[in-house]
């Protein structure tokens, strides 16, 4: 005798019908193979009665059962499981001989990536750079999506929308690329991203091929060196001196390597925070035309600048094309506002958009669209001009507070922009990460930063833009008493 | 004389101040060779007379340049181009021999995809079966969303989050798939997604390597296509009759060929709309497990059923993780909201987590926390019920319609869920793709319809959801009267 009882577990509180719990339930035992094709069930009224419900809804189940083809009934022989299902073996956990691992046998490929997960308990957060949201208009971009979704108009936005984004958007971003970075471009040349790692990743679709060399800097952005291996490029390091990436040691490996792709972030250099110069920026340029591969121009950093302008990024200058220009919101408004953008001819912009569609189909129209409100109210101007300033403190705060409290264990050079310090740690000082996160933890100070930086190159990328004074204070505090506890 | 006049221009109107104009107009002069280094440029006051700018301009501007390194000056000598900086070649658009195209020059890779861009001008859509957005409650949504971000709580949203989710959205939604597909899961199971093309590409990522074979319905989604022929597999086709895949004519081809993946959208298939029925279901299972190949169940429509209960998903039978399971909201709320998900074992969801982390690092934490509220609130089962009704209803109108208007022209089955009908031409009737669209249009109807289905297999997907009941009504009178037109 089947065992009815104990198969079949029926649950009141669910929002699922009872009937329907019957139903799923046998499913199950047919497709596990414990209850066999041409089974004879018993009657409803039995049913019934050994499940404690009511006839109806043993009834509602077998009727259902029915039209899902599980099973047949036959007239004065009663009801059976269905004599046309395939013959199903009893399944144990190590059909697969041995005990394999499904994913093995399916070849599931591993990637590189460290994901946040969830982040410890903590009252103050230093990471390495991002924008503080607190200070952000977030209020405002939730608002309009609301207005607009309101209106009949707004209300196609919320269909099925062109995969490259929304086109108020790229003229409105088109313009605001020509008036502050000198980008000769219209919204052709504009395809909006869901921030700059979904930049990389698509210009990596469609300029990567399976064995190619990427040029990144030693030490470079992780997740693109990530994106380079997972899409089967090599990611080949050359050296970052105080100027940023060292394009002589560029020019050197050119006339022995092909190179299909530099991946570079001229402003500021990740993680060194230094600023690529002006004859620099001419000579990788020229070996572009010369030598045939295209730069990848990450310019996550341009909008924050404290001392002189910024320098005009590579893809405004004579390029003919070879640049490839990643930007994005999220550095600008808060790291959940997940829109960027790439800028890059026509050609390369449609092959993009292609990749785009397969990759999630499109971005979000009604936030790219309050997006586009931003530019043109000037709301994005304001939040970049008031952001700045506080920045600026931040940034002086915390070098203030360094000087103070790690004097003569550490060296680092004012960054004229962004939002992070590149701290060394001086005389054989070499705390470990592990050590470092974990007793700054202890005393509320959560370090979200990169491992390997410290254990290696015996820096850390400290951000200051996440932070206010007073947390500036209390976490530089923590990390000195931390430092000089594990330097004694 | 170097032409400063005619390279120079500056414009009041915009935003960029004149000093920076002056900059980025020698800068782009000397990137693209016209200025060459150590050339030595006017006095600011002559500059300032040939622009017709105040000197104070020119002395800004100058004082950047030399900042920036693209000027030096020398007491009493004056100031010059840079003698630093690499010499450029002056650049002619066919520097590159003869004028070859960059974009070949790069090697950039072409991929299939037919983006929507513009849509034309009309009064009525019909689509191949979208949700209505005017039905959804999307004003909740984004008053959740504000309410949330402005809370000390929500801020943290505001960071960057897990690449795999929200946490509390993945616990609703392994406790709502359990109730209602009879799923055995837990957050650990669940990955959220921009939608269901994301997961498709995602999962493809993870288990497709370069030659692999993945078999797909003839005729299948075509997204899913160009993704397995982006990621270098072969789709193979293998029949769709009226129950959908063909599994009796896969188990045929197992037994000569290597097959990774099969790709099945179960609940409806696509596009013919019918429901893969048990028995199919078992054997598809059991050839899973004696052959090795991973399933894709992409399940877009499993919320949408309008007669019987839907049958549960080969990812809630016994399937020893052979199966993963895609699921949508963009199908339940409306398009642009771009939140899907994708079932699977811990291990698999893992390193699609990573393969999130390189795409686009993670999805938009507040509205996964929203969706998460929608759960746990009732308000997206409030929603499915709603619009369940009202679908139906406009099932059955359209069906009611098209026999008044083409009885006799055309053949369907009536689907017992999702949100459109597959409907055949009958008797020699074959009308040209373009020309039904473009007399729709005329009329004001735009048939936002797979071109392919109408004019190779002489049918049409028509979706019913996204339109009311006069649209219908109006759309049908159209649509009879351009084919009649056609067939005379």
């Amino acid at each position: 005798m089947f065992p009815w009882k104990t198969v079949i577990k029926l649950d009141n509180s669910l929002s699922t019908p009872l009937y329907l719990q019957i139903v799923n339930a046998i499913v199950r035992e047919i497709t596990s193979g414990h209850l066999a094709k041409s089974t004879k069930v018993p009657g409803t009224r039995l049913m019934s009665e050994t499940l404690s419900v009511n006839r109806k809804t043993v009834v509602q189940a077998y009727d259902e059962l029915m039209a899902q083809g599980w099973f047949e009934a036959f007239p004065s022989r009663g009801t059976f499981v269905s004599g046309k299902l395939p013959i199903v073996e009893p399944h144990t956990l190590d059909r697969h001989k041995g005990g394999e691992d499904v994913a093995a046998i399916l070849q599931i490929k591993s990637t590189e990536f460290t994901d946040y997960r969830s982040k410890p308990k903590h009252s103050i957060e230093i990471n390495q750079g991002t924008p503080d949201p607190r200070l952000a208009p977030i209020d405002w971009i939730y608002k309009e999506c609301r207005s607009l979704a309101k209106t009949t108009y707004g209300k196609n936005f919320l269909k099925y929308g062109a995969a490259r984004g929304d086109e108020k958007l790229r003229i409105s971003l088109s313009r605001y690329l020509s008036e502050t970075r000198g980008m000769n471009i219209n919204k052709e040349n504009i395809l909006i991203t869901r921030g700059s790692q979904m930049g990389i990743f698509m210009i990596l679709n469609v300029l990567l091929n399976k064995g190619d060399t990427v040029v990144v800097g030693h030490s470079s952005y992780d997740s693109a060196d990530w994106s380079i291996k997972h899409l089967g490029g090599n990611p080949l390091r050359i050296g970052v001196d105080e100027f940023g990436l060292n394009i002589d040691e560029l020019e050197k490996l050119l006339k022995t390597t092909k190179v299909s792709i530099v991946y570079i972030t001229p402003h500021h250099h990740y993680p060194t925070t230094v600023t690529l110069p002006a004859e620099r920026r001419i000579q990788l340029l020229e070996l572009a035309l010369k030598y045939n591969f295209a730069i990848i121009e990450d310019d996550y950093d341009y909008d924050f600048h404290y001392s002189s302008s910024p320098l005009l990024p590579l893809a405004s200058l004579n390029h003919h094309e070879h640049v490839i220009y990643i930007g994005s919101f999220s550095k600008i408004f808060a790291p959940a506002i997940r829109i960027g953008y790439i800028v890059s001819s026509r050609r390369i912009i449609n092959e993009l958009s292609k990749i785009r569609g397969i990759i999630d189909r499109q971005g979000d129209p009604v936030l790219e669209h309050v997006m586009a409100l931003a530019i043109e109210s000037g709301e994005l101007q304001r939040h970049l001009k008031k952001t700045l300033k506080i920045y600026l403190s931040r940034r002086d705060l915390l070098c203030k507070r360094l000087n103070e409290k790690l004097g003569g264990l550490i060296e680092y050079k004012v960054p004229e922009g962004g939002m992070a310090l590149w701290v060394k740690f001086l005389s054989g000082l070499k705390p470990d990460a592990d050590y470092l996160v974990s007793e700054c933890l202890k005393r509320g100070l959560y370090l979200n930063l990169c491992h390997d930086f410290i254990n290696h190159q015996s820096s850390m990328r400290l951000g200051f833009a996440s932070v206010n004074e007073q947390e500036i204070e209390t976490a530089i505090d923590i990390l000195a008493e931390v430092i000089k506890q594990n330097a004694s």
